[in-house]
């Protein structure tokens, strides 16, 4: 059942707005989200060239891809995906590392050689683009490296990129409690539906039944671009990083109103609410003679960031709740694998569900939508990943490395997070 | 049927936890709210000397006020109630006002002339109060005023005044949209359920489903401290009107990141989002070369007063949801019948409900706990107060100046916000 519904998807994929394949020299290795506040960058690295696979045919059955040719080669080729980001007003930076890394020509053709992975010279270079900026960086990209940004929609993207994930590596889902990682294993045929909670600039909250099956039901505008503006006109801190850094050594009882702070000490049991629960975020601020400089900035960092996970893992539950979604996923930059982020948002969702629901969040947060439009590309250069998601169930995929993937996956994500891979060619 | 449930509601508060009925020379006509950041004073002063009133038995029957003694007089003194505010802080001035205007003395005695409402020379007075502050400044009225502070509930004491404003004073309540207030007809009979959101430095989210009988569901820490507190931090402006007055000159564009600044000034049409609207919070912060001072802080102001105000409308919103609440009412001070506040509030709320809900303000909104303070003193004082809320499907109602009050509380509440009333009094 699953698997023919996920079958059933990608025709609808094949079918719908999707361009037309694409020259084999024109199909790009290179995958961007474009946000407010980031830009994503997925691409693709080989390090072997390709092999030609005979057995290909009897694996891959024509009509689950969606390949038309009748004569055809196929390659594997192994290689990683690899993770990049930038902010996103310093494109140029961006700009120049696609440039100097020849990602924007870099593609598969076939020569007298065989399969090649080389930078190709050609004027007509697409690449697959996501998030507002694909509108609002169009001409720059055109005008600077010559290339088309071929737009995707942005929650297509995004969903795309987290039931990837979700089905094709192993442990990228964990719980968070305590200072304790718990990874999850995803059961596949229960997997949907979900609430994706993807926390970037805004926050986006979207409900899950399937693949290519979502709907977003609910946002909020107190995301990571409330972080990091706020904090940064309130600690002069130069990057989100820092302010994340700094938020770790602050103490927000410094400037939150608790509930000891209105009841003298004492707890409001009635209601259950604990002495040291927030009543009111930066409330503190309103009752003492001080100004801003007057306060640590890591404890102003601290309030700010518990507020605004506090609120984010509030709305996310009370979302799950009103459609029955026992499980919560979250995703977005806003994160960056921050324990006392998670922590707070885990205790949220914890508090505010009485235990029902649990927040879990993924190694690849901040690349969903980058990841959903690199798996956009259709045609030669991409379609075995794409063809993944079908095989998932077998323990040795034909396009993945299997069980070498799994490992290498766990083993290699803290030091660049890049996944090991292949995919499959044809012409 | 309704009317009994309310009678069977009063019998029940009879029953609980008030304490025995204080000699009449004890009752004190003030209560208090101790909130943290502002201390809310309500309190009766009569402008007549009491008036007996024969027919008594035949309207009030004794069962349902809960008046044990047998041999009585009556007395309707008429006046009205006042509402104050302090800061939590400055709660110096608030115990000054106290004691010059002897509020904590003043009581209803009989003596050889008749009842009289006067300063009573007592030092066992004793005064209603709710909050957190009841608890922690609970000591400081002891020694500065020479009173006890009886504490009362703050969800009974929110619940207890927002149902009595609802059924008691007409025009109480209002919807609001585009600058224009419009009164709402409280249907008496069909009143309940409904989602409390008292808007203090945290707020409280309460489902009521009748007299006392309510749940406190739902909550946020951003609520009317945050407002404050930040705004004081990024504004330096000295008080909390003087912010609110700021935010109404401000543009909340300039440091806001709307839909458009991602999508290079298009909508995200798709998922419903316009141009202008924020997707992040202060997020256009991030990306320029600016300081704190770079930016307006009227501009700062309004930013935050729309981040807060849409943040706990879109709570609101799922928690009436979650419950199938149609009427959110909206009450404490940080509304301050402050227009664009409501304005935002309510257009959250019709967002984010499609139009299936409305926000619905209340005038007294600052008063609720105060208010239900002083509605729990029992006896001789106040039993007529209280009554009003079985005789409100009445048009003159035996306690209350009927149409008279009516039009006086529509005609004077902008002047002064007090109330005209009357209260009876046995012995």
């Amino acid at each position: 059942m699953e698997e023919s519904g996920i079958r059933g998807k990608l025709e609808e994929r094949e079918s719908n707005d999707m361009p037309s394949t694409p020259p084999i020299d024109q199909v790009s290795h290179l995958a961007l989200d474009i946000g407010g506040s980031l830009i994503k960058v997925v691409y693709f690295s080989s390090d072997c060239n390709c092999s030609v696979d005979d057995d290909q045919d009897k694996r891959l059955p024509e009509k689950n891809l969606g390949i038309a040719s009748a004569n055809r080669n196929y390659c594997t080729l192994s290689g990683r995906l690899n993770f990049a980001k930038f902010e996103t007003h310093k494109i140029d930076d961006c700009l120049e590392f696609i440039s100097s890394k020849q990602l924007h020509r870099c593609g598969i053709q076939m020569n007298s050689d065989g399969w090649q992975h080389e930078a190709l010279e050609c004027d007509k270079n697409i690449i697959k683009a996501t998030g507002g900026g694909a509108f609002k960086f169009a001409n720059l990209f055109k005008e600077k490296l010559g290339v088309s940004l071929d737009k995707v929609d942005e929650m297509n993207s995004l969903v795309a990129g987290a039931n990837f994930l979700l089905k094709a590596v192993s442990s990228e889902a964990f719980t968070y409690r305590d200072g304790q990682k718990e990874y999850e294993q995803i059961d596949h045929n229960d997997l949907y539906p979900y609430l994706l909670v993807n926390i970037g600039s805004g926050v986006g909250m979207i409900k899950v039944d399937g693949d290519k099956k979502f709907e977003r039901v609910s946002g909020t505008s107190v995301g990571g671009g409330t972080f990091w503006g706020l904090g940064k006109l309130l600690t002069k801190c130069k990057s989100f990083d820092d302010l994340l850094e700094l938020s770790h050594k602050g103490n927000n009882r410094v400037i939150d109103m608790l509930v000891g702070d209105i009841y003298g000490g004492m707890d409001y049991t009635k209601i259950g609410l604990s002495s040291t629960a927030i009543a009111s975020s930066f409330g503190k601020a309103i009752s003492e003679n001080k100004e801003l400089e007057d306060y640590r900035p890591e404890d102003v960092a601290r309030s700010l960031l518990r507020m605004i996970s506090n609120n984010i893992g509030q709305i996310a539950y009370l979302n799950a709740l009103r459609f029955g979604l026992k499980r919560i996923f979250f995703g977005g930059f806003f994160i960056r694998g921050h324990a006392y982020t998670m922590d707070t948002i885990s205790v949220a969702v914890n508090f505010w569900s009485k235990g029902e629901a649990k927040a879990t969040f993924l190694r690849h947060e901040g690349f969903l939508g980058a990841l959903g439009a690199f798996l956009s590309y259709k045609g030669h250069g991409l379609d075995g990943l794409m063809t993944h998601q079908q095989v998932d169930s077998l323990p040795k995929s034909v396009c993945w490395n299997g069980d070498e993937l799994r490992s290498s996956v766990f083993g290699n994500l803290n030091e660049n997070g890049s996944i090991e891979c292949s995919v499959q060619l044809s012409n």
